[in-house]
């Protein structure tokens, strides 16, 4: 799926009725008394741009968990807009009757506290990183400011892939938004899958291991093994060559499973789903609500760890309505510091070429 | 527990720390790098007025159920009020982290998006009602205008009993708000213990069972037997004598025991707290989501079955995020009407000799 | 996707590592002393088979609202199956941390409290209802037996359709299993459709506007228009020409988009997905909790209605931890009475051509 | 309120009519067909002994996290018994409608997954020690032997205070349950008052602020500063000074803080409840789904850190269907677990003089 210039031409026509839109004329049967006009509020509305596979597993997580008012979803396929917004809106019976929309029209996601967005191109054969980067550039060129436009005061959580180049670009597009509201999802998912494969070695729950993977999302990613801990005992104090290439016990092999876990589900399922829904419903959680928790996340890392250059790179961040608070200063080894800086560099010179 | 002027003298001192209001010279130990001095939104912020067993119920089920970012407790008892408080937040690890605040300044409640109100004296022996309802507003006096005050755009959500007449005098007393955004909790509870009552006869679920009790909430409410039904068959279909004191099935032995039962638990626990807190709890997931579900609540009756006084009275009510959007038209007997036209009149005449 | 014979030959190996199965000679650093080597118990488990669309928008609709312990995934396609599994366990570490396992070999199911069967063929181009049917029949021969072996107390809840032909099966090849545990998702989703579209029609929530769709789950549907009903005022009773196709508010329309849902949602998106899954989810809570609350579901509908033979067909049942517990006996007009027999004349002539 | 030996004698007479157990013979005015007669299970039942703020709170709590199928409430005081009860089942329309049943007879308790006690008595005024947890082992003689007569594989969970000694006198009663299954709340609590000041002064939310308080829950509880940390980075890394008296930051007035909190709270609203209802009901999540997370709780301590005594102390503990299946490994400071070994001494010496 491509996503180019978003236009509602032949579109699903009319956006479709909600709950506050229907016509005052419509039918009721003199079922009510009407007692006020006032126009509904939706405190926590958020607007998912992107309504593949990963777009939707958002969506259904933040259904599921009852975390928002509203869900607006954009995407220039009509058709699947339109199949999933109905798919969506027929379960809202079994579940916190929220408002569900769909369009093409980026008026419809006005006033969104949070803008996720998924949409992107895929890798083409041979196509090079450049060469992808730039056409997603240009995909985000229609949908960046027009959020921005229509949800001024928004925070801007970016998922699509390279999630940290594209943060950068959806930065550069977005006209001015400060930097702590414009947010990649970044590690926190490589963050997960590190918990939850030391939790089955460990045979304790995931959210009782704490350990993060920071830096680039993807090949380059950093463990932090020095500080990966359960209740607060680090399981370097046990196991001093934890991490180690030639560690019996063979836990470097977590991280591998880590970077290796996209590929394998891609190849298994066809596409990664699930954890990123999951991933995101939590990171909404704490935007919408002010929960202040820590998650690695995608931001801008310049000034951190020796990092030279303008990049975006997860690193462990409080979260909270503003966005991005605070970052934790963790006290990382030499070589940790290297390949933080050796990622900045490498994003950097694919963030020179880009054409804006 | 007596309400009368608010006042912070002597009080707590300076507003409990909150997350948000940390002074930026705390001492961080060097664990966080700010990124952002941006204030803290929470969108769906609620005051509840009164920390007494009813107020504390509904914040406590409110916290348990994630429904809000952040709840406001006001009171005039300020030890209560402050123990209240650090119990709560003393359970914040185990649940959504929301920000817990306290204090007799009303400040403290700017921009709430619904008010609940639990404040108010208890009869006292001997005491006329019209005394008791004279006293509570005079205790009214010194909260709904300041809660209007600092947040104009919120919904008061009145629970204090006589609940309807104290619906009418927060109206009055709130300067005007419009009369959608004013509602007592009214028969919604009894609703409530009406369909459990008839759920253990039928042995189905509470929430299989449909059936509303209107009017005024106390002794003179009106069980709207006609239209009670399970999955659409109304009982009413099977038992044509249902609700009737004849009936040897007696069915309106229910009716009986939905009014008794504030006496019942009142005598053998001291007061009733848990089913309200749930019912408020409803109430504000309907307010704060637009969820647009439909609730037995006090509102403006004035022009319904034929009342002519302006009085507060329950009907079955759309609840929204403008307050009561729609009222349902019910088809009543002409002795529910009558019922209904008799409460009026006899809270009309209570209303009458208050002096605002 | 078609399922045959399920087998573990080339399977994903030794089962995958789950909390309770590490070996105790697994490295743990020396964080723990054990204390017992109890077994774990999950007292809500769950199984699903097939890990197609509706399969996994079940189990991750059921992950997200934490109804479950322990899901287990089921299916021939041993890619898909570990893929799925891992995508659903990377998330663990945001949301309950429950066990989610997979595999070919039934063992795994052992002990579940439901089996939820999302397997079988689609039709293919020019293929006869009855050959469908068959070859879902020869697959249900694969799975059902090993369930109930395995589980000989659980509950059956079949969603492939035509559900309702294939929830017979189901009990056939149960070998004995009582009908009120064999259960199909029948019109629990068709009903939904019907209220969030009457919902939409009213600007009311879909959980306050009540209706029934009975019978066929398919274009033999019936709309129970007489008791369909918001805080117990019938649309009937306003709008005494509801559900007749010369209503000029054409009411009767909205059963029509009901019926074309799927085929339009299918033809939209490719399949439907997130509304049977919260329709699920939403029974699997009545049939662990034992709510009692009340689904049109697929039940054993011989002598109900003037129906004679050995069919399933959904009506208003009661759900609870034993499955259907009572049917609640709606008073039908001839014309639905007679839709619903022709329904089952016509699904008995195509039963009666399976072989077993 | 005093608890002495359980009585059903002027009991509430018959149990309470709950959902399975209407008399077939019950008015049902022909609204249902039964399909069934099996009875009903309750696959995740808990028990709740002592209604007083404690139990309420948890009770109350439980109920709106939906965490169980069936609440018993179990009391010697037979009007609050039933007070409380009928207040929590009026709430069941506005929430996922479970059983709730009361009484005093222990029948009623039958295969409960845990059983939560928070009944005793309160020290009198100049009493001793001893005197008082005498008095609560007499008190407990009539309740724990018929826990475990009825649900033989149940969990017990201590909450009643002095809780350590309470912990072991539980065990003593039990008849040989393994100690893995008698756990008492110990210290979580104190842990999360803890977490929650520190995130505080941190600005950060407790659930990403983590710290143990381990030993006995009460004034000689130990802080364990050592490992304190927000994203594995350590506050004692940042600040080698933390914990000490002489710190100018002050972080040891935290647990002084911590060690007053339910002396400060008693003193301003009574009693405490709200946090310990919500820190019991993170335990019972653990319990009843096996989730494997780490808590501090009060377990046999013989053999940890140089203790000798047979006694209870709050350890770092994996919680599961099992109870307590590890304990965490933490590595202590001499100093630490001097306090830990003398803490060990001071329970014994009071134990020793006990009569069972």
């Amino acid at each position: 799926m491509e996503f180019g210039l978003f236009t509602s031409e032949g579109g699903p026509g009319p956006s479709p009725p909600v709950a506050d839109e229907v016509p005052t004329q419509a039918p009721r049967l003199g079922m009510f008394s009407k007692v006020t006009d006032d126009a509904a509020h939706y405190h926590t509305k958020i607007t998912i741009v992107g309504v593949g596979q990963v777009g939707m597993a958002c969506a259904y997580s933040v259904l599921n968990q009852h975390l928002v008012s509203e869900i607006v979803l954009m995407d220039v396929n009509e058709d699947k807009l339109k199949g999933e917004m109905m798919d969506l809106q027929h379960g809202l019976t079994f579940c916190r009757p929220i408002k569900i929309s769909a369009g093409t029209d980026y008026a419809l996601t006005a006033n969104s506290k949070v803008c996720v967005v998924t949409a992107g191109a895929r890798q083409r054969e041979g196509e090079s990183r450049l060469d992808l980067v730039q056409r997603n550039t240009d995909i985000f060129k229609g949908i960046i400011p027009d959020l921005v436009k229509y949800s001024p005061n928004t925070i801007l959580l970016i998922v699509s892939n390279p999630v940290d180049i594209l943060t950068y670009v959806a930065w550069k597009l977005s006209g001015g938004l400060p930097k702590h509201r414009v947010i990649g999802s970044g590690t926190n998912l490589d963050s997960s899958r590190f918990r939850f494969l030391m939790s089955q070695k460990l045979n304790v729950s995931p959210s009782s291991v704490h350990g993060f993977i920071i830096g680039e999302h993807g090949d380059s990613s950093v463990p932090v093994w020095s500080t990966a801990n359960v209740a607060g005992v680090r399981l370097s104090e046990l196991h001093p060559d934890i991490g180690k290439s030639d560690d019996p016990e063979k836990w470097h092999e977590l991280h591998g499973q880590v970077m290796d876990s996209a590929y394998e589900i891609i190849k298994l399922k066809g596409y990664t789903s699930w954890a990123i829904g999951l991933s995101v419903s939590s990171m909404l959680e704490a935007l919408l609500i002010n929960t202040r928790n820590v998650y690695a996340v995608s931001t801008l890392a310049t000034g951190f760890h020796g990092i030279k250059e303008e990049v975006f790179l997860s690193l462990p961040c409080v979260l909270g309505s503003s966005g991005v608070s605070h970052i934790v200063n963790q006290s990382l080894t030499k070589e940790e510091e290297k390949r933080l800086q050796d990622s900045a560099t490498a994003l950097h010179s694919v963030q020179k070429g880009l054409k804006f």
